[in-house]
């Protein structure tokens, strides 16, 4: 294997497979191990959908819509126009080729193998050389009370774009849940650990609940870094901010380090909030500001290579 | 309702399907009940999947794909595409498009709706106008016994490409399965039942295998008329002439007449064949020759027309 720190990446959807893009540009990919964010999966059509792998995947593999930043590019849509015909659910978006892997997933989980060993034979056949592996094999499901009740994740986030007041959040599952084969391990020998710029509460939480997890990250010797998912008080994507302010005060990089005070030893933040590297190297965080705006490929790659610089620089 | 006689047809596949195309472009579409097989039911990549009944669907709303016979045209195989990169099978083609109605009915299945039930809202919601009972709800499953062994019918028809030499015919779950609601008394009641031009031994015989079907047959007062699936010793499609020349000792319409001798009154062979018309009379059988090679809209309506001229002509 080609030389270089062994890093674990705790990831959600479309921040994460981001970063993780820029990751994998520039340190050996094989290196690279990310633990990703299965609260979101839920069944529609009678499939297993885990949209986040899903992005990871499809980021990773070049075929991601980069527009959307989920789904693939290109696609196409003729089976959902057919499922509205005969009066299908239509309200989640199922592009055909998109469709290709929930068909083989669901059958293969149906047939009994695991949530990762499918993912790992499907992120080989795609030709990555990253290894993804779902927080938990076992069902974790993200569900939220809102000022419009309770109601899973994909209702909240896609059916409803979000808008409902999140009051409170919750991973249905999460107590009986194992951490799937190689999480554990890669939690803890990874060289360094990063927190995408993920949702803290959406996408890092359900990952952070599944029993043992959190407990793995506070007894690391090493770097835990995160990179911030607001800037100026604003998420870059979705409603980071929203939760922020109403769980934790504040959209700030402050309130992140804080949601994440049992484990984080370093915090990458965007150059609009540098003054808060101040705040945060108070508390004993290590921190550092950079552009964390990843638009394109090369910006991606310097926002990896800002954590990596932040959070290796003692070792190196 | 418009006025004319009710029609039952018993139909398997593309066969089946051009004769009602036929039928409905000479009959009121609501006077016409069709009986379909579904003894080449399958799960395939964890959808259920009942292809004859769809080849009568698509044909009659008009989307089939002219050239197979089966499957829509306009089509494309995204989806199919990927779960073949993925290692999932593709032996079954399985369209875009044409997933959206399987997708739409498993999910309905696996949430206890009957076939017959799903299949009726999806007939009107494609805008037909025909009545498509599959023959039963429950499970009969067309299983064949050949020189390569036995196996069930989609792996000898589209897997081995009927090559295969079939041994023996038998039809799993059929001695519990019950006739689905409605079928019993569309056979009573029509005022000709028709066994279109489909496979005796793979298309109808699941249908006649449903405990009850032949029975109600035999105790119809009216005509029951069949339609050769055989021209000139050769099958139009698919594997009938070497089923009847094994099983019945020639591929002949008096071999189809003998195979349905309990019930049949009424059948319409090709000119080709006009010579066996006298052999058939001759049986009690009332026969008459016509074209019977269905290639466009008007062949198709043509020998619709024929198949009632000779079975109502006494009633007219």
């Amino acid at each position: 294997m080609e030389p270089g720190p062994d890093v674990t990446v705790l990831a959600g959807g479309v921040g994460g497979a981001r970063f993780l893009q820029g990751l994998a540009a520039v340190l050996p990919p094989e290196r690279i191990t990310v633990v990703g964010n299965v609260g979101d999966d839920f069944e529609i059509l009678g499939l297993h959908v885990s949209p986040d792998l899903d992005t990871v995947l499809y980021t990773l593999a070049g075929v991601v819509n980069e527009e959307s930043g989920w789904g693939r590019r290109p696609e196409t849509a003729h089976a959902l126009e057919v499922v509205g015909e005969l009066g299908g659910e239509t309200w989640f978006f199922l592009g055909d080729r998109d469709l290709g892997l929930h068909l083989v997933r669901t059958e293969r989980l149906r047939r009994g193998e695991t949530l990762s060993a499918i993912t790992d034979d499907v992120r080989r056949r795609l030709g990555l050389r990253v290894r993804l592996l779902p927080a938990s094999d076992d069902p974790v499901r993200t569900v939220v009370t809102t000022d419009r009740g309770e109601m899973d994740f994909q209702t909240y986030f896609v059916r409803y774009r979000h808008e409902p007041e999140v009051r409170a959040v919750r991973f249905e599952g999460a107590d009986g849940a194992r951490p799937a084969p190689g999480v554990l391990g890669a939690l803890a020998e990874a060289d360094l650990v990063v927190v995408a710029p993920s949702n803290p509460f959406l996408s890092i939480d359900p990952i952070l609940a599944v029993p043992g997890v959190t407990e793995a990250l506070s007894r690391r010797g090493g770097p835990i870094a995160a990179v911030t998912p607001v800037v100026a008080g604003r998420a870059v994507k979705g409603p980071a901010d929203r939760l922020l302010r109403t769980f934790a005060g504040e959209a700030s990089p402050a309130a992140v380090a804080r949601h994440y005070a049992s484990f984080l030893t370093h915090m990458l933040v965007d150059r609009a909030d540098a003054a808060s590297v101040d705040e945060l190297e108070a508390v004993g965080v290590r921190a550092a500001a950079a552009n964390t705006i990843m638009r394109d490929r090369s910006a991606r790659a310097a926002v990896a290579r800002a954590t990596l610089d932040l959070a290796l620089s003692e070792e190196r």
